[in-house]
């Protein structure tokens, strides 16, 4: 479906994610449209030519219109947006997301979805320290992953389309895991990583670190500059991976600290070698 | 006296820190010297113009002649060079250092040395995460921080000296602490930084991670690909300070924890607001 440039596709939720989507598929020649907030956006996003048209209310023609629906929101307004104005999608529309949890919505929204829109779950793990549409971008996608999170209600249609999308958005890596898969997974990649960049951002606030900080306490709090309101929603919505990666942090944390207490070198010498070995997997390809 | 281009300048440890001295100093016209372990490396340096005369072994004229000794070794090698070799030193000679910590250092060094031959110590905080002289750039102290931590046994001259030595090299910042406020400040900057990587890098071996990292969790780690033998010695070598900096990250994570466990999200969106605000402070100026 989705290489048919003659589909429209409307954008819920026109902040950085959803004004980078604009930005990229606009290219392509898709009508786009987009409902949000704030009028102010949508003026912008017409004259940067992001979208064909915009509504701050849930204009029904927009909505019936769209074959596609990108949903670029919070989780709980997400879900209260489909429980609101699902009456309103066109018969045979295909929805799908960008929220970093996964199995708190995905089967939530499949459940109260009407039989004949087929939503399609999907990650786009890619972001920037600040938001907004007016900070979209369209080479934010480049070397980032996409990753689909079917379940058995979705058909094998809709999943082919979706990573399409992923790849037109311009995704180096476009994959699919299930809800479960993906939960685990970013509760230690991203989740976790965010709790270890805020703790060390606030453990200590002595006076005047900032004159003597190099890169390497720049880049471990890079992240540390955080939107409270979506992480917090975020952490919450996957509190029993979340507290699970941060016990297996905790505890080798704790290992790491007898070791210098009793300045087992060995110990940590090891330790570290297996760090700088497994970092290696890691590097960028 | 270092803005004399007719100074000798001797280097002691040709590794990434030592050659990347030589390789900015060589170009303000010092005669520059160095000892070091291999011969290959000697002989690299002097074929890139780096040095223009080393050996492998403690050589008597190299030493004798050398008006400033900038020793690039471990912490303990340092201490062992001294006590063998310092008679060979010459009288008058300034001897600094690049050693990342401070307190077990500095004092032991000034007692057990020669009263016509004065240290002044320095830490270069800058670093590569590959090593070897080979790797050695004159790009490397472009922005960092160069600290020079004094006791009440160093003369103003001496003191002045380093300094300049440091903006030479190209330090954005030359700054000086006492020793103990150097360990304090570097145990939470670095030692914990590199600490929180370590664990963060071996705390979750699952397999197929890497598939789907992104930038934050590879920022994170960047640092996690550490050399062992180096890094446990600096570790134990300021034991007591940076015991207490991962304390005080561990109370800090817990309280976040117990956040999340009760979904207290008023307490983690206060939490993320302290910990964006404070990193603000980190921004490269």
């Amino acid at each position: 479906m989705i290489v048919d440039v003659s589909k429209r596709i409307l954008i819920v939720g026109l902040g950085l994610l959803g004004g980078s989507y604009a930005r990229v598929l606009k290219r392509f020649g898709f009508h786009i449209s987009a409902i949000t907030l704030s009028q102010s956006d949508i003026d912008y996003a017409i004259r940067e030519n992001l979208i064909d048209d915009g509504s701050t209310e849930p204009d029904e023609k927009l909505i019936g219109e769209a074959d596609l629906v990108i949903f670029a929101l919070y989780p709980h307004i997400f879900v209260e947006w489909i429980e609101t104005n699902q009456k309103l999608l066109k018969s045979g529309a295909l929805i799908t997301d960008v929220t970093g949890v996964k199995r708190s919505i995905v089967y939530q929204i499949q459940e109260m979805l009407r039989p004949d829109v087929e939503f399609i779950a999907a990650h786009p793990m890619a972001g920037r320290e600040v938001s907004g549409v007016e900070n979209s971008t369209d080479k934010m996608f480049i070397g980032a992953n996409y990753i689909v999170t079917p379940t058995d209600q979705n058909t094998p249609d809709a999943i082919q389309t979706c990573m399409e999308l992923g790849r037109l958005l311009g995704f180096s890596n476009v994959t699919t895991l299930s809800p479960e898969e993906h939960d685990e997974m970013i509760g230690f990649l991203s989740q976790l990583t965010h709790c270890i960049a805020i703790t060390l951002m606030t453990c200590n606030d002595k006076e005047n670190m900032e004159k003597f900080t190099g890169d390497s306490f720049r880049d471990l709090t890079r992240i540390a500059r955080i939107n409270d309101l979506m992480w917090s929603e975020l952490f919450v919505a996957n509190k029993d991976v979340l507290l699970e990666q941060m016990n297996l942090f905790i505890s080798k944390f704790n290992e790491l600290k007898t070791m210098l207490e009793t300045e087992d070198i060995d110990g940590m010498r090891e330790l570290m070698r297996h760090s700088t070995a497994r970092r290696a997997l890691f590097d960028k390809k």
